[in-house]
């Protein structure tokens, strides 16, 4: 309300990196809009336990209003941007336009079909709510078909669930449908044995969790075998289908394949005309500035950041942060001009991933650890990173319920049942009894 | 597995009257199927909450599967219904067909638009988990949409909420969106300011609340006006349309109408080619039975049943639970050949509203309660109801965290937002600006 013009920055994207950009310009003489299409910001680390019916969508998800109410200059839009004109410094979105003076994009990425989209309908990734709502859907209702068909052989398909990616998310996805099949599910039918499902996970490369030590990626397979998890290395996709999955080895039926395997920036990159990678990321100098133009920042999963070892940093959520926050320091100096040349430099805190419900990977430093301490260490840090208070508590009452009991309080399939529709065509019309 | 025939008993529908059937079936030597569409049993009395993002939709939904999981002679088949043939005594559904020897019937109601069914798109009603996200998400995305619209006249209409129907649906919709405007979201806005909001609540009779004695009407009525509601009393609703409601004492302009005017009953009657009434439902005789067919019952919203005072019965929880336990004994006694002639008699328990978050009114035979210690009573009588141990712990929680804090932990909008795609049409493209 002062006379002063104040710089305008605008943040697009609410996750990780977007949230820490604007908080890190808490106390600067600024305006921070954030926009995301969604209204929430989204703790992405435990999404595959929303989409395994373990925990609920609201418990890991906060409206990005209430994480910024009580910071005075930042207000938030729920908008979708259609396109940037970086020479005019202007966001055009679905309900008008925004003028900025410094513009941070942290939209992150989506799933990749490598070229392969016709895929998507059969092999849904997790990225969203919604992607979590639509894996869950499908996982329940294949159990609850395969009790209701007569068909033997396809219930056999309905019974088998392929993951396609054995990276963090494929490995804690396979594990937790495994244990939700062998123990929540095991009581629960009549003409079915849940514990007879196959569940498949499939990686190209030759070990699964590449990012980590070997001696861990070998614990992880060892864990999934005992889980019942099938796990193919060194296999790759050649076609998915309404019906399953043909790969170099032969071909897998099942109504219920998932995909973990690739990701691809958001647009972005094509909104400013700039230079991407191969995955459509924004390349940017070691300042996390978009080169040649002005006031321009890519962050996160979207920026493609050349790391102290000469590669790409990888795409988690603590780069994301580092990044946001540093941005936003940047930023915050450049308008009160003090000199801010420092490069930007990524501090791995750690790496960890988690096999079912009592086993993990962990590596901090030169530190590995694995199976339940490991796992006691991934709940302690998910559970205090995860952004707000109540987010907390509930989600631990409903773990530690679910450890107690093996039941899953989320167990319920509310999306649209697309599975069914996309079958209708194949199943044959149930023929008139005969009855005397 | 053992050499006698048992008498199949198919029971359709999981509600309260479905479950209440099969459970009082829990001793007989009878093979029992529950079929329902979904695969969770729904505590309707609370989807209101869920709708208004007190409550999450895995607080008040519960697998059917879970909840007999214990008991052995009953079986649960997640279908769609086609079909019935009373003579052959055949059911048909989405995925083959099953012989009955005693059918129950207890589909219940969906919404009616009088006639009007266009008006659906633009006034969804409250009946399911998929409903309760739906208007969710249109209650706060209209919000969020005020937030980022340049046209005042349009945020004017996105800030009007128009709830149809006085019932207790929609006076709890009424009171639970009125506190989510002036209160939760009071301070998450910067443009808009939600406690701006216009509430209306429409109803054609006198009075809200029609089952209940007058001087609670009057409660609830000044109740509602004091949380901020427009109560439009004797007022009918002539259109519905994209931009607003046009009734017989105006035109109010909205993008977010509500429905919770009118039910009619599930094609259960069409299946059976038996008598219905003006709202399609199933007239039954004193024992619920259908007439003129052997061993069909229907019971719960689904039934006509003429209660000792001449009129049917109301589609409330405790006559379908009621009426289920009743049926289950009746089969149970038919097949072990005790002589079962009593006629069914509703015993009423209660009658309860509640009217935000610290108000209800309640009846108990002369008993009349309103306020905070009806609030109590309801709050108490609807946790014990609660089937499941776990939803009960969490959804208090839930509660006792928003009563403190006036947050709402579901307040997340996940639901694929129609309303934005239907308005996309009306909406202006953005201009570009000038800038210099």
């Amino acid at each position: 309300m002062d006379g002063a013009h104040k710089p305008m920055v605008v943040v697009i994207g609410g996750g990780f990196g977007g949230l820490a950009t604007v908080k890190a310009l808490g106390r600067a003489p600024v305006e921070v809009t954030l926009i995301d299409r969604q209204n929430h910001h989204l703790f992405q680390p435990l999404l595959y336990q929303v989409a395994t019916a373990g925990l609920s969508a609201t418990n890991i998800a906060w409206p990005i209003r209430s994480l910024l109410r009580s910071q005075r200059n930042a207000r938030v839009l729920m908008a979708e941007v259609r396109s940037v004109d970086p020479i005019k410094r202007v966001i055009f979105h679905d309900h008008g336009f925004l003028a900025y003076d410094h513009l941070v994009l942290a939209t992150g990425v989506t799933h990749s079909y490598f070229g392969h989209d016709h895929w998507e309908p059969f092999a849904p990734g997790l990225k969203t709510l919604q992607d979590a709502a639509e894996i869950r859907s499908r996982v329940l209702s294949a159990f609850e078909q395969a009790e209701a068909t007569p068909n033997p052989l396809e219930r056999r398909r309905l019974l088998s669930i392929v993951i396609v990616g054995g990276g963090p998310t494929g490995v804690e996805l396979a594990g937790s449908i495994a244990e939700l099949a062998r123990r929540t599910l095991a009581r629960d039918f009549r003409k079915i044995d849940p514990a007879d499902a196959r569940i498949v996970l499939i990686e190209a490369e030759d070990h699964l969790l590449a990012s980590f030590d070997p001696g861990l990626r070998e614990y992880a397979r060892r864990t999934l075998v005992r889980l019942g998890v099938e796990v193919q290395n060194g296999v790759r996709v050649n076609d998915v289908r309404v019906d399953g999955v043909e790969t170099s080895s032969g071909f897998i039926p099942s109504r219920t394949v998932l995909w973990a395997a690739g990701v691809r920036a958001t647009p972005a990159g094509e909104w400013l005309g700039a230079d991407v990678d191969r995955m459509g990321r924004l390349v940017v100098d070691d300042h996390c500035r978009v080169p040649r133009l002005d006031n321009v920042y890519a962050i996160g999963d979207l920026a493609h950041f050349i790391g102290s070892d000469g590669k790409p940093l990888p795409g988690v959520a603590q780069v994301a942060m580092q990044q946001g926050a540093y941005v936003g320091r940047q930023i915050a100096d450049s308008v009160t001009g003090e000199s801010a040349t420092a490069r930007f430099v990524y501090k791995n805190l750690g790496n960890m991933a988690t096999i079912g419900r009592r086993a993990a990977v962990a590596e901090f430093g030169h530190a590995r650890f694995a199976g339940f301490p490991a796992w006691l260490v991934w709940l302690f840090v998910h559970l205090m990173s995860l952004v707000a208070f109540r987010s907390r508590v509930t989600a631990l009452v409903e773990w530690v319920a679910a450890y107690v009991t093996y039941e899953r309080g989320a167990r319920v399939i509310s999306a649209r049942d697309e599975t069914a529709d996309r079958e209708s065509a194949t199943r044959p019309t149930p023929k008139p009894p005969t009855r005397t």
